[in-house]
């Protein structure tokens, strides 16, 4: 949350998170309404780690009952859920193609027709002068196309994708003893990501090693920090136990329940 | 070119440009001399209209000799020329894949090991933490599949392409009545660009409408601005002479002596 203190700084401050993963809304209310000045009000519609679903539409209410601008990282929504934006107080959403089968390096920046932004990148006239550069004419077909193809196949691949996932939970729980899941994984989470501890020991430290070499792809946090093996400021946020580690684990529609037992196979010879 | 008069305010000036469209570097060295802080010189390597050539090495010694950082818009000339920046004090460079046969929407910006900037985007660690955003994978791929063509074309190519950019020069001299030519464009000049004013008449202004309608692509200032017809701040810089109409035309090793004088016949029928 970003408010003005002077005219000229900006300050920020955090709103808190739950135990379970999700924002508090209720300190995010009594946060706007200590401030004098109009803030800004940025929340991930999922969080992209553990997947919990932030009620975007409450959220938004908030905000505008506090005259806040509310912006929402929609990257992990867009192409999954149906987001209303034409009646429901979101100024700002973003979306990006790799996140529904489309291409990598393009996404779309949605901003409410009662918010005047100033652009980043000055020069050329293009996107009507947001947003200079001749632009990936490819990428924005083929996101535009991706999001149609998903937006077409939504209601049956979120179904089938979800039992994939609880299907996944169910064989943890079975085959794994000690497993823990972390936010909100039965509640409101992303049908697309299940975040799991595993208790640590000298084999757990090298998971994401050894899956990797088997094939399995996973993160233990964020694929943007990947690489950067510093652990997930997430996970530390909502269970910082130096006792487990996590692992991000995600589904789409080309996965298959078999590949969901090779995991599950893989992960009792690893462990 | 901008420097700094307090601390915390950067003003900028324009370096000025001789008649035949050439950056003054006497007065580059002279502006440079006069400033206390440190300056940013930024100037083309080549001017995307009239295709007049930089001596980028000449204008980076100028900068050097007086501690400037230079930066060169080498967008028009990267995979059309040589460009050492190994030995030559270039502190950033850009290039763009459309320029030479490459994709759309991806580009690069060198920057000089001994320059050190913040990025302008957050987030990810992408990009060695410059440039948040998921890359544009196929983009990045393509551009340097079309750089190392060009790059092995490019003694052929550039002889070919300046044959037919002479070639139309003769042709319209000998053809067109009252045609000139801006910007130094039998000496350091673009083989891949030529522009042209033609006497103003009901017809003439007219032109770039009439040309696209028989198929040919021309521009009357930057592609960046087509659209909105203002004119073109290039020609009125260096010869604001309202009974002329400019035309841009370019050339690449795709075009022919064929297309030339089917450009030419239906200019002479246009006119």
């Amino acid at each position: 949350m970003e408010h003005h203190d002077r005219d000229d700084v900006v300050s920020s401050s955090f709103v808190k998170v739950l135990p379970d993963g999700h924002v508090d809304l209720n300190d995010l209310e009594e946060q706007l309404a200590a401030q004098t000045k109009r803030c800004l009000v940025s929340l991930m519609h999922a969080n992209n780690e553990i997947g919990n679903l932030l009620d975007i539409y409450k959220a938004g209410e908030i905000c505008k009952k506090y005259n806040a601008i509310f912006h929402s990282d929609t990257v992990q929504t867009v192409g999954h859920y149906k987001i209303d934006l034409r009646s429901k107080p979101v100024h700002f959403a973003t979306g990006a193609g790799h996140k529904f089968h489309g291409p990598k390096g393009v996404g779309i920046l949605y901003i409410n027709d009662n918010i005047k932004v100033r652009p980043m990148i000055h020069g050329g006239g293009q996107e009507r002068n947001m947003r200079a550069g001749t632009e990936n004419t490819y990428g924005i077909v083929g996101f535009a196309k991706a999001l149609e193809l998903a937006d077409a196949g939504m209601e049956q691949d979120s179904a089938y994708i979800q039992s994939l996932k609880t299907y996944m939970i169910e064989q943890l729980q079975q085959q794994i003893s000690g497993v823990q899941f972390n936010g909100d994984y039965n509640g409101r989470s992303l049908y697309t990501v299940l975040n799991v501890s595993f208790p640590k020991t000298e084999r757990s430290e090298m998971i994401l090693f050894n899956l990797d070499m088997q094939g399995i792809c996973v993160s233990g946090g964020s694929a943007c920090s990947s690489g950067a093996d510093v652990g997930s400021h997430v996970i530390r946020a909502i269970n910082n136990n130096p006792n487990l580690v996590p692992v991000r684990f995600s589904f789409c529609k080309h996965n298959t329940k078999e590949e969901v037992d090779d995991v599950i196979r893989k992960l009792k010879d690893l462990l």
